[in-house]
């Protein structure tokens, strides 16, 4: 009988007692929850958050078959890990429980050559199949379905369709059949609750809902899980350009490429890879961030030459170098919070071209009014601090121009990258700082070097 | 029948044909694309990117049951403002097709005596139900959580189950009946494709599965979603202390609440509020934006103020003012990469107490490594700038003592804004940007004021 405590905490107990019997070396105990008592999501999940030593110890626990149903679940770090030291014939053994979208997730993590002699391995209408799936990139609804369909046609009756049900393997989230003609084109659904409520002898014709579309497998991922929100689905028809039906696709994978992209957003926000082991050891962490590093350097060095262009006026009112990053991290916050809400609104769907011009001039009047703000209290600090009116009516004024100008850099920068193909979440922010800091410096200094020299 | 055209340019091509109407006049189509062409989801969307004037017109267009249908797929601040303009027996006219759920969730938007306004006109029955649901939390299961229940006993044979069901009208997301006992605690779930595949004559008990246990009402919307996550579930049962049956949460909630922390995790970084409407008026974004604009002016001027002490050696030495910013915004890179790797470490639940050390020598390992790395290179560069030497290990110096403090703080920020009860994706980069300004400002000027004057 179920107990009403919270399943993650009993998630947190028996891990906690899994790395208390590896640490007192009670292998019967480690083995027991190797083998029964924890799900292979929680396995997996406890794998990512210990260091090496200590996952190739679990790792090294599990039976073949258990190996296989945690794999699906790790990131992509520790499956390409896992799987670079098993050959062709292991994989096959250790994967053959998995459905076939998962297995050609699998495959996509492993050398190509690899890949092919495990399809070569595989029994031929397992590997068409496999094949099939691999034709689609990982992020479209190609790529994301899965081929266990059951499918009925329209001129049968309910009683028939009952009595095939009762033949087979219900596959998980089963929530609808899909309804084909006689080209095994996609022409409806059937819920199959419809089929409990209903008499034996009606025709499938007759109830069938055709209000739900067949998804293109070239679709991307994330239309795809913008669909299943918007038509709150459990399952969708993925269909070719022909409408065959080729698969379907399950809200469960729905709900981890929303996950996904979540953390992509904030991930790449500081130059970092979602699907990275946390855990990796030192000398890997080490390089993935040396990258950004290295280009946020290569940024903050032309903000620095701009501003020694100044040193001359510098050298003269050295309060100009106390107040020039004022200036510019100004500019930067204005611009990221106009640059984060266009990005998510692109992702939304809000923002269009045909109100595109709306929200930038929306956001240059906002921008303007919070210079205009932030430029008098920024120059009433600078007199109280400084007792110089001039050097306040300058940084006002430098205050003001980098507010508008991030305002409208932070608007049409993610259109820019976008039609350069990179991607705004990870490239935005520097380029956006880069800009302020350059604007914020070039106008505050020149304004001084003009006006108080 | 259905067609393979994606249904988002579909919804893209209603959008337009809808907006052209209302730009030419053509009200009898608005009139058709508001009661019939358009999902009510879809007429949100396009309500929620639609500057207020447009809006406005849109939801005259409706008539009550579509602006019922459309209400719960606005954001909270479109919410507030159409419940703002009715009173209560507007709002029990418009919202009576509702869900209790949805409705529980409107009337949390509106002043509390207007809700018990609302509540005081409703048939007692329903009115009993949506109280229930209003004295949980919205962010946990029992603020998510629906009463459209249909539960069964353990002793009743499939047959009993199945004439049951032709009585009912079935909720949407109808994967499992609950199986209560006769104080309707919660025993177990039947999935409902076992009543197709088992014998009529089989006994509830025989099949129904005991291994989903119910979730407590009190338990975090982000908890629920991990479970969902973890076990794949399209429908999970909720309940009190007592184990009693209260309600079910259903996916496309969760799907709802995943999305809506994904967007809180990058729209707080910015210090915005995921909730708010993007297309606000001028004033109102001025005024949200203006607030955390002013937070981090002030976190400027800390900076100012240190670098300020120093302003005798930046006379003597511009360059120090030239690399200053170089030396903060290392430090500030860094520190914001550890800080997102251990932000999202603890919502994914990788992050415990017991590896929390192993994370940090890591991060600490990584941070000094990183930072001689970049010292090097940024002392090679000052030297080839400057041709000074001694300003090269000053810099390399900074840069290093920066990145190791950064590292530090973004590893154990979190942990500290978290036992404060402050949200670390909304003010964790503030604060760490912070100390990453402050200590590489000191660090630089104070080691150039004691070896290089």
């Amino acid at each position: 009988m179920p107990t009403t405590s919270p399943h993650l905490e009993q998630h947190d107990h028996d891990r906690a007692g899994l790395l208390q019997a590896l640490e007192a070396g009670d292998l019967d105990k480690v083995q027991r929850y190797c083998d029964e008592d924890l799900a292979p999501a929680d396995l997996a999940h406890i794998m990512e958050s210990s260091p090496g030593r200590v996952r190739e110890l679990l790792w090294d626990f599990l039976s073949d078959e258990r190996q296989g149903a945690v794999l699906p679940h790790l990131n992509e770090d520790l499956q390409q890990a896992f799987l670079a030291q098993m050959n062709a014939h292991e994989i096959l053994e250790t994967t053959q429980d998995l459905d076939h979208d998962d297995l050609a997730d699998l495959l996509q993590q492993i050398p190509e050559p690899v890949t092919r002699q495990v399809l070569s391995l595989m029994p031929p209408s397992d590997r068409a199949t496999v094949e099939g799936l691999l034709a689609y990139p990982e992020d479209t609804a190609g790529g994301l379905m899965n081929t266990d369909l059951i499918t009925v046609r329209a001129d049968v009756t309910l009683e028939t369709v009952l009595r095939y049900l009762r033949r087979l393997e219900l596959p998980d989230h089963l929530d609808s059949l899909w309804v084909v003609n006689r080209q095994f084109r996609y022409v409806g659904l059937l819920p199959i609750t419809k089929l409990l409520t209903h008499a034996p002898e009606t025709p499938v014709r007759e109830i069938m809902q055709d209000d739900i579309e067949g998804i293109p497998a070239t679709l991307h991922e994330d239309q795809v899980a913008r669909r299943f929100e918007r038509l709150d689905l459990v399952s969708a028809p993925v269909v070719n350009d022909e409408g065959i039906l080729l698969g379907r696709i399950t809200v469960d994978d729905v709900v981890d490429v929303i996950r996904d992209s979540a953390d992509h957003a904030v991930m790449s926000m500081a130059g970092l890879d979602e699907e990275d082991d946390i855990f990796a050891p030192v000398i890997r962490t080490t390089r993935s961030r040396a990258v950004w590093l290295g280009i946020n350097m290569l940024t903050a060095f032309i903000a620095a030459a701009v501003m020694s262009q100044f040193e001359a006026t510098i050298a003269q009112i050295v309060a100009l170098a106390v107040l020039s990053p004022v200036v510019a991290s100004m500019g930067g916050i204005a611009g990221s919070q106009t640059l984060t809400v266009m990005i998510r609104g692109m992702a939304t769907g809000h923002v269009k071209r045909d109100n595109l011009g709306w929200l930038i001039s929306r956001e240059l009047g906002s921008g303007a009014v919070n210079g205009v703000l932030w430029a008098s209290i920024i120059g009433a600090i600078t007199i109280g601090w400084y007792q110089d009116s001039d050097l306040a009516l300058v940084i006002a004024a430098a205050i003001v121009i980098n507010l508008v100008v991030a305002v409208c850099a932070g608007a049409t920068l993610p259109f820019l990258l976008k039609s350069l193909r990179i991607d705004p979440a990870l490239a935005g922010t520097v380029v956006l700082t880069t800009i302020t800091d350059v604007v914020g410096f070039l106008t505050f200094l020149s304004l001084a070097t003009l006006f108080l020299l």
